[in-house]
């Protein structure tokens, strides 16, 4: 880990910036996958199944057998743990949906309001690999299942026996999913962006996975298929100051460095001392980590400023616009006013990120790559739109009319003048 | 004006795709138009300028002087009526900023909560053509400097004589946009994706525009710059029955026919001699209309259809999902809480489409071509993002701990199970 000091803001923006994603090359194969599943369907992802994932379905769907067995699968203690989990995070979000309507009298007679209405199809999905992403089961089903889409279906790779992994169905089946697709890749992406006989066609697909699924995503826009965010590789920013403790932070960093080589490390703190001290901290905890060699690798893109004072480090932080930030430092709630771009924040010396990984309540599910600048972490609203209305009476088209058709005229939009006029004219 | 009846549900599918947009041509055009930006900046602008526009410009941005002239220009009655309709807009998406933040603590000790932020640096896009879009000023300058977007631009194409409309001037300083560049097309995008010295790098673009616009704003994201929503020819739905007029229907339709070759007019009734009716009421209201070539050839892909009941027509609606919908219908109101997938939603016969476009008080910034099943129109939401916020007691990391170790260490990630464990050790 090598500390930087005495930059000059001039170098900032070098020092903000995130390595580029290469999917450029990607996107011949995400064609060639769409096409095929758009052709083929659930014959198209067998076959891509059985190439990416080594595994041969008779049935792309979980049964119910499945669920029934997960349930007695899972341990106990990890499902208590899950319910907990579950519990929070709906509390949170459940505190996000506003149902109320204004309705708001804009001029006598013309009425304006808006209603939240959930999105009827939604895709979730969750990444297979070397561990069973069962928490980002909970991050997307639960406010799923809150604003109350009717038609949820989640897609997950299968392990190699065509199996999934027991924890996923356990906590799937406790959000109310009640449909589970073993397939993952692109092909699971093309596959709720058209639909086949067994995964249906959704509005708006959610969840995290590597480049093919990121690029696959990008795909299903074209197809007029939304989706949650774009996806990069997971990051951590941490300010401390004197009041913070090294083995604590240090913990932070490698929690962070532990989810993968990109995973994106920064540290900022006023002073040197503290920064060897937490480095030293670092070399200790990782003797011992499973995951080192992957910590490791991703500790080598990390970054250990040293800056004046915590305004200078507020202000990298809101250029750096960070997924997750760590304020270790004394009064965080007072310096909270100042973050502009971030997507979760953690106050103080006892909320660590895997808090809110798995169990404060907020969601994990966050913009990367500096897109906190303009995007939330996932909300309840992503999970509904809002449809605006607005009822004119005859009394109100007679009081709208002469704006409305003075500004038609003047953007020369005559019949857009008339339909206001003829209400009018008698 | 074809109608359509006894259609079996299996063909509305059909019915309800809009016509494939070709802008996959595009991408090597805005390609280069992004690197010339990216290398030579303004330079590249005033170039890009002369060479679309055939205008010769010495500064990109509206000077005070020309603002300054803009509000002498502007006749006194168009400026009332955007008073007017900026005051209506300002009260409704007022009514949509929520700043109050609801502290939940998930479990004793731990806080969760989220605040709004405004996006800092925000793009807007007013297009140019045969008419000056003003009104697009209002819809994309009021809810960000309602937001407090920090950073406002405000580009739209030069005239033939290097000026910009002074009604859009007015209407801009009216809304307290100060930067206005002189610069159209995909190289305005270019430049609010990139930045040059004189167009600022924003966060997010707003704003409706051509293919090429559209095609460069896609492009913006791989630049890490949001977009609003994804842009197709606009569209109206209305439903209509036994207490609509036809020469109300046929001026709404007519209003939305007017605005391109590509616009989309649907009409469902249940009637067929109404239909009947309308349609000879277009013919006759297209007599005199300015634009009616454009209305003629954009009503070659109108649809009439004649719908059992208005149970039916709602669900036909909801498939479509248009950007527009007007119910003429008696009970208005009634449907409308049937109506799931809509932008903006027009209630009873005295509530046409352009109230809605200038002045009611919504947006006209909406979802296009079926989006409307996954987006909202334009709301105040777009202009910030919510950051997460959560702060742990010391006794509250012990009551989390034992449910965040579990799941940590199920999900085979030490150091996140570390993270927690270190902070309640002792």
């Amino acid at each position: 880990m090598k500390i930087y000091q005495n930059i000059s803001k001039d170098e900032w923006a070098e020092l903000c910036a995130r390595p580029e994603l290469e999917n450029a090359g990607l996107s011949a194969t995400i064609k060639k996958i769409f096409t095929a599943v758009a052709k083929r369907g659930d014959t198209a992802l067998c076959e891509f199944t059985k190439q990416f994932d080594k595994v041969k379905l008779n049935d792309l769907l979980a049964s119910e057998a499945e669920i029934a067995a997960a349930d007695v699968q899972t341990p106990s203690e990890l499902k208590r743990a899950i319910k907990i989990a579950a519990r929070n995070i709906r509390k949170f979000h459940k505190s996000q949906l506003s149902r109320s309507t204004k309705i708001i009298e804009t001029t006598p007679g013309v009425k304006c309001w808006r209603e939240p209405r959930a999105i009827e199809n939604v895709g979730l999905y969750v990444p297979g690999g070397t561990a069973p992403l069962f928490s980002t089961v909970l991050m997307l089903g639960i406010p799923a299942q809150l604003a109350g889409c009717e038609n949820i279906v989640l897609t997950t790779p299968p392990r190699q026996d065509g199996t999934v992994d027991p924890t996923i169905l356990f906590t799937a089946n406790l959000v109310g999913i009640k449909k589970i697709a073993k397939v993952g890749g692109a092909q699971a992406i093309a596959a709720l962006a058209l639909g086949t006989k067994t995964v249906p066609k959704v509005d708006k697909i959610f969840g995290p996975g590597n480049q093919f699924v990121t690029a696959a995503k990008q795909m299903a826009q074209n197809y007029g298929v939304a989706i949650d965010m774009p996806a990069g590789p997971s990051e951590v920013m941490m300010i401390a100051d004197e009041t913070a403790r090294a083995d604590f932070v240090a913990a932070d960093l490698l929690s962070q460095a532990e989810h993968g080589v990109d995973s994106q490390v920064v540290l900022l703190t006023t002073r040197h001392t503290f920064a060897k001290n937490v480095i030293g901290e670092v070399e200790k905890q990782l003797l011992d980590l499973p995951r080192r060699e992957i910590a490791e690798q991703s500790l080598k893109n990390s970054l250990v400023l040293v800056v004046k004072n915590l305004n200078e480090a507020m202000e990298f932080s809101n250029l750096y616009a960070p997924e997750h930030l760590i304020l270790s430092i004394a009064n965080a709630p007072k310096w909270a006013r100042q973050v502009k771009n971030a997507g979760s924040v953690f106050l103080g010396n006892f909320s660590p990120e895997s808090a809110g990984d798995y169990a404060s309540g907020t969601n994990h599910t966050l913009p990367t790559s500096g897109w906190a600048k303009s995007n939330s972490g996932l909300t309840m609203e992503d999970f509904y739109k809002f449809v605006s209305f607005q009822e004119v009476s005859p009394a109100g088209a007679r009081r709208l009319a002469p704006t409305v058709t003075t500004m038609a005229e003047a953007e020369g939009l005559m019949a857009h003048k008339r339909a206001m006029e003829i209400r009018t004219s008698d």
